[in-house]
This record gives structure tokens, C-alpha cells and sequence, in this order.
């Protein structure tokens, strides 16, 4: 009758029971990394979202218009809003801020494989501190928060803006008038050509290049640049003093034990606030929508009305995560019940409730009958819940201060004392 | 410059910890009596909930247009969400379903303390059973998801709908037309009377009485029923054939090791889909706002256009339970580090990381300096942090395979091997 709204999703114990999962692999890395969790409102004055992305976002959004008449958005991601926490509360705290946040998000698009309406974010801010070995803590961060899940085949890509911008600069140094095929000018034409790069539109690419007359020479020397995969590349490229800070996190990277990383300079993030260095993990088992990651150096503090402040961070996609790890066929943790208390007739009700209650102190996940469907059919009630153990309770093993344990794997059954309950279970 | 918008809130680290300490807490209980965890998307169709409420909650809700026109609304509850989920896709399972949920709702409310526009609930769902132990588990599960936090003066209220009606019914059978004062009839009169009953609105209640005139009998008789407070007094007014399953819940309560229950007729719930037993938690602590759950019997699954099956469920207010926490002075566990590693140079960088990374592979949650502010400064920013340890790394340290380990609290320093790093810490 009623049904979810598209591109939103029901999620099943058994569903929920690998989300917490993710969640707490990945809080517990960060924690170890020394990041703090905050929290923001899951909607925001629909300012903060145009003031970071443009007005362009508004069709991407969820709005919705307040009482009092002020415009609100569902968040679309969470960088904005924790920057304007910070802006807002946090300036004042000892630097470095290593903060994290685990939420929802929401995207008006059109719902498609791992793309979904409402999905979960997880990320880090790195507040205060732009130095090669806070940038590469922050990367490994990423890499091994994703590899504390179980996550097998993933890769680390690293960019950079600041390089790309030059190269980009560089073509533009022609006699050509852009603002004849941009009216946006240098500007526009570069934000395009990021989204050609980005995409690995190579047509698009080519394009852009011919749109501006680029001469022969820079077309090469920049499709070369684009195909840079190591330091040693780009040197021909970039000037030597620019490349060191680069080639420090990569050294310190290797230092936090990540061997497998990939230079790449066709990331362009096609976003407007970041600067300098830029990364991606991708989970290539996920093809086409199998980037899982994504961060680097930005800047918003500033125009959101703070006292400027280096800032860094990634966001990763949760279902996405989900999605890869199901791919490598992962064996997630299933839901399970320890003990299933079956007491034979209502007389035994009362010492079946004292029995689950003490088993629950101590821990113990455990269920008892409800139902007063029999022994056979209780048994295998208890089977579909996963229980390790069952407990029958009957009038004559009572009189003698017993209940029957059966092992659900074996079918074994045992005549034990009450008392000793606890200890065969724990002893399993 | 960018606010947070009204009625919600940022959460800080210290805020945080104390959230998942609690969600933790409540999340262990659940699992532990066998529940497990589903979630649903943060927006409904706003039908959904006006279906249950009625049309009048939609000026209490945040309600949006999707671009292909259907009407959506941020939850304001999470009953009626679960409820749409068990209809459309969890029927088929075997019952009992012990269902939880943990999730933010919205609310269109004047914000005040401990109201708010997003608020959190942590909540069950019992599907497919109704018999006198399993509705005694249900309570006594809410009761001990808050004992479980560490909560110490809650109360637990137990009323009864069933009987509420019945003696409202009874007053009714005067020969006033009812329709003169009330144009809904009797079933507005019962409802606005529910009302002036949960909000203990003496006064209102005599008006509602006096203006059917109600004969002074039946009038004393009602107000003596209202003042209910065990089942002897409650049998002069209600059979004992229906007392029977009610006497049976308050003894299992019992069972389940729950003492201080309060029998209390004046539990109206004012929601129009309770049915039978109800129930309400309080923490007198917070005042004026102390009920921190509710829930009850009641029926949801028909309307929605699911096959008649029992169901009964409560919510915890978790902000309210934080709040009640707090105002109760408990401790809660504070945000820290483990160790905080200081190179004293630059050098000192590549076995730092290495240190750390050794670390945060045995859980330590470890952090390092990144501003390279010498070991003064350094051992300052790592007090603000709570960090139990330092490790300071020089290079004469070094040169001996050692490093200085310096315990936070009382100052003591001593030079150790790398090897002995880690029983060193986790000895401590």
C-alpha cells in the first residue's frame, strides 16, 4: 500500500547487521587515528550549499521553505556543514582538529545502480595544518579505514589541481580571444576542461583544445602531462621547488605502509574549492561507479566568513563500500541469537523469564519462546534466528534444578544443572 | 556567518561521546533480548503519516515536493515507517519479529528544552505476539535499555486504553445528545477527554463531565477510577476476566526484576492507535519534561494495508535521556588518546610514523605531532587531548633503539626500548 519514496531504501536486520559493521570498523580507525566524531543538523539554510557549489546545486537538492519563509536544504554532503560548525564554534580549539562524521546525505538525481537518493557518508576534516605528513596521516587514514572492513582489491590515485591549473594556464597563453567560444572566459573554459578530465572524456578533451587554436606543440606536451604516472614525469613538467612537498607525502605514504599508489593527474574532482593536492581510492571490482573515496586539499573556511586556516579531508561513500565488499563476496558477520529458551508449558514461564534475565547480564544475546508453539516448532523458529544453543525447559528436569542445553549445530543434548548454564555456554 | 538553522543542533566531540556511549548502551540491550536492528529513509510519502495521525500533523511536519509532484515529509516518528516496512516487505518472516530502531525525526514544534526540531528516538517494535510475557518483556526491555545507561530514578506508569474507554463508555449512556456539545459525537468527547487526562487537566476533565451531565454517580465513580493505583482498586470498576491478562504482565514484570511499578488509569497516550496496555517511563529529574518513553499495544498494520497481526512497540527519547543523564551528574567516559608521539625533529618523522602505525595496528588510539612545535608545546596540545601517554622520539634516543615515554598525569619519564613500547603501554 505504502511504499518507500524512490531511490530510498528499507534496510533488514540482516542488511543493518553489515552496515554497523562498516561503521564501527571504520569509527575505530579513525579513533586509533586520533579524529573526534561531531555531528550537524541533517538539514541546513540552503545558503551554505549555493555559497560552497554554486546556484547550479539547487536542482540536485531537496528544499524546502521554513515557517518563518528561510530556504533549508537536506544536506547534499557534509563538508560544507562541518565547516560551517567550525566556522561558527570551533575556531577557537587547539589546532590540529582532527574531526569525523558518519551520516546522510541526499541527492535529487536520477536513482541508478550504487547511486541512491538518501546515502551515507563518512569523513574526515584535518583543521590547521597543511604539512607533507599531516596530508599523508589524512590519505593513509582513508586507504586504511577501508582496508579495516575487508576491503581486498582497492587503489589509491593522487592528483593535483595546482599542477593541472598550471599546465591549463600554459595552453592559454595563445593569441586567441577565449571569450569567443566562452563567455565565462579563462575561467569557464578551465572548469570545463576539469569536467573533460575528470570523465577521461578524451574527445571532450581534444575539444577544448582545438576550440582555443592550441598550438601543436602545448596539445602534445599536455596530453603528456595528463598521462604523467610518476615524479620522475612530471618533472618535465613542473618546476622542481613546487614538486617537493608532492613527492614527501608519496615518500611518507610508503612510510605508513601503502605501497600500491598511482600519480595521476587527470583528477580533477571538477570542484571549485580545492587546491594543490587531491586523491581517490577506487574499488575497481564495482566498474564504472567504483570510485569509493575522494578528498584533498581545499579552501572554505574563508568564504564562509572564518579566519583562514589550511583544511584537508575525504569523504567515503558508505553504500558504495557496502556494495564493494559484497562484490569480493566478503563474509560479513551475520545476526545471531546465543541461547533460545524454550520453556515446555506456561508453568515454566517463570523460571524461563529468571533465566534469560540472567544470561542477559552477563551478556549473552537471548531469546525465549513467546509463541507456546510446541518444542518442534520452537526449534525451528530457533534455527531461522541462528542460535548456537537452545534451553528446554520441562517440569521433571526442573525438579531436579536441570534444564536441557542442546547445541542447534549438533542436535546434541544434554541434562545440565542450572547453575552451570553460564559456564556451558561461554564454553562453546 | 552561516547558523545552524533553529531548532537543531551541532554536536562536539565531547557531545558525541557521550551520544554513542548511550546508543551503545541501549543498542548491547536490545540485541541481548533478541532484538535486531532495521532502518528506513528519512522522508516518507506524507500520506503515511497522515494516514496515522490524521490530517492535522502536517502543520507539525517538515513536508516537501518531489519534482514528479508527490508529497514528501521528514518522519516525525518512527512507528509508522517500521509499520510500512513490515507491510511491504516483512509479512512473509516468522513471527514473533523483535524489531529496533535507532533514528532522528523532525518535528514542526516551537523549540524549548529538551524539544527540538531534530530530535533522536531509539525504539522497538514487536510484531506477531501479544500474549502477557511478551508484553512483559517488551516493557521491561525499554526499562533496562535505560537502566543499562547508567540512568538510576526512573519510574515505570502501566495504564490501560481498554479500561479508559470502557469507563468513558459508561458515562456516556446519559440521555444527552452528545452531538449539541460536540459535533463529532462521542468519539470527539472520548478524544478531547483522553486528552484533558494525559495532560493531567483536572479542571478540563470535570468540564468534558459536566457538560454531557454526566450523573454526580458516575462522576465520583470516573474520578475514583482515574485515581487507580494497583489492581485491587482497579477491580470495583473493571471484570475480572478482563483484569486477568493485565495482573499477568505486572507479574512477569516482576520476574523480569522490575519492582517499582506504578498502575496509573490516567495514561491516554492521545494517539488514536493504542489499544489495550500502555506504558510510560519517567525520569522525574528532568521536571516538567521527564517522560522519556512510551508505548504500548496497539494497530497500525490493517490500515496500512497489511494482514491483521498483533503488534506492540515503544520509543526512547534519547535526547531526553542524555539530558536526564547530565541532570543525574553521571560520568561519562570522555574522548581520549592513548598516546601522543612527539619527534623532536624533523628526522624523526619516518619512525614516528612507523611507532604509530605499530600502535594503531594493536588498537592504541595514537596520535602524532604535525605542527612541529617542540616538545613544550607538544606535550600541552596533548594534555588538551587527554592523552595518558607521550612518546618523545630524539635522535640520541635513537641511536639506542630508544625512545622516551612520559606518562601524562604524573610527569614521570623514562627511557625505554622500541621493542618494549607496547607493554609499557598497555600496562599501564
Amino acid at each position: 500500500m505504502y511504499q518507500v519514496p524512490r531511490g530510498t531504501r528499507d534496510f533488514t536486520p540482516d542488511e543493518m547487521q553489515k552496515r554497523r559493521y562498516v561503521e564501527e570498523c571504520m569509527r575505530n580507525t579513525f579513533q586509533k587515528f586520533g579524529y573526534k566524531e561531531i555531528q550537524t543538523p541533517t538539514f541546513e539554510t540552503l545558503e551554505l550549499f549555493t555559497a560552497k557549489s554554486g546556484e547550479a546545486i539547487v536542482n540536485e537538492l531537496y528544499s524546502f521553505t521554513d515557517k518563518s519563509g528561510r530556504e533549508l536544504a537536506l544536506r547534499p554532503e557534509l563538508t560544507a556543514p562541518v565547516m560551517r560548525f567550525y566556522v561558527d564554534k570551533l575556531q577557537m580549539e587547539p589546532k590540529p582538529l582532527k574531526l569525523f562524521y558518519f551520516g546522510n546525505c541526499f541527492r535529487y538525481d536520477r536513482p541508478q545502480k550504487g547511486r541512491y537518493r538518501e546515502f551515507w557518508q563518512m569523513g574526515c576534516e584535518l583543521i590547521g595544518i597543511s604539512n607533507p605528513e599531516a596530508i599523508a596521516e589524512l590519505i593513509a587514514l582513508a586507504y586504511y579505514a577501508l582496508k579495516e572492513t575487508g576491503l581486498k582489491g582497492i587503489i589509491l590515485r593522487i592528483g593535483n589541481l595546482d599542477y593541472l591549473d598550471q599546465q591549463m594556464e600554459k595552453i592559454l597563453q595563445t593569441d586567441t580571444d577565449i571569450s569567443k567560444y566562452h563567455p565565462g572566459g579563462a575561467a569557464e573554459w578551465k572548469s570545463d576542461m576539469s569536467r573533460f578530465i575528470d570523465k577521461e572524456d578524451y574527445e571532450g578533451i581534444q575539444n577544448q583544445l582545438r576550440k582555443i587554436d592550441a598550438n601543436p606543440k602545448d596539445v602534445k606536451e599536455f596530453n603528456e602531462f595528463l598521462k604523467s604516472g610518476s615524479v620522475s614525469d612530471l618533472k618535465t613538467f613542473i618546476e622542481t621547488s613546487k614538486l617537493e612537498i608532492y613527492e614527501k607525502v608519496i615518500r611518507h605514504l610508503k612510510e605508513f605502509g601503502i605501497d600500491q599508489i598511482k600519480i595521476e593527474m587527470k583528477i580533477a574532482r571538477g570542484l571549485d574549492y580545492y587546491k594543490g593536492l587531491v586523491f581517490e581510492i577506487d574499488a575497481p571490482v564495482l566498474g564504472a561507479e567504483k570510485q569509493i573515496c575522494g578528498g584533498g586539499v581545499y579552501d572554505l573556511v574563508k568564504s564562509f566568513g572564518g579566519k583562514d586556516v589550511p583544511t584537508a579531508g575525504f569523504a567515503i561513500g558508505f553504500d558504495r563500500t557496502i556494495l564493494a565488499l559484497d562484490a569480493e563476496q566478503f563474509s560479513f558477520p551475520l545476526p545471531k541469537t546465543d541461547v533460545y529458551i524454550i520453556p515446555v508449558n506456561s508453568e515454566m514461564i517463570e523460571k524461563s523469564i529468571e533465566i534469560a534475565q540472567q544470561l542477559r547480564k552477563e551478556g549473552v544475546i537471548t531469546e525465549f519462546d513467546l509463541l507456546r508453539r510446541g518444542v518442534g516448532k520452537s526449534l525451528k523458529y530457533a534455527n531461522s534466528k541462528n542460535s548456537e544453543k537452545a534451553i528446554i525447559i520441562g517440569p521433571q528436569e526442573l525438579e531436579k534444578d536441570s534444564v536441557t542445553l542442546r547445541d542447534m549445530k549438533t542436535g546434541d543434548q544434554q541434562l545440565i544443572k542450572i547453575a552451570e548454564i553460564l559456564s556451558k555456554i561461554k564454553n562453546h
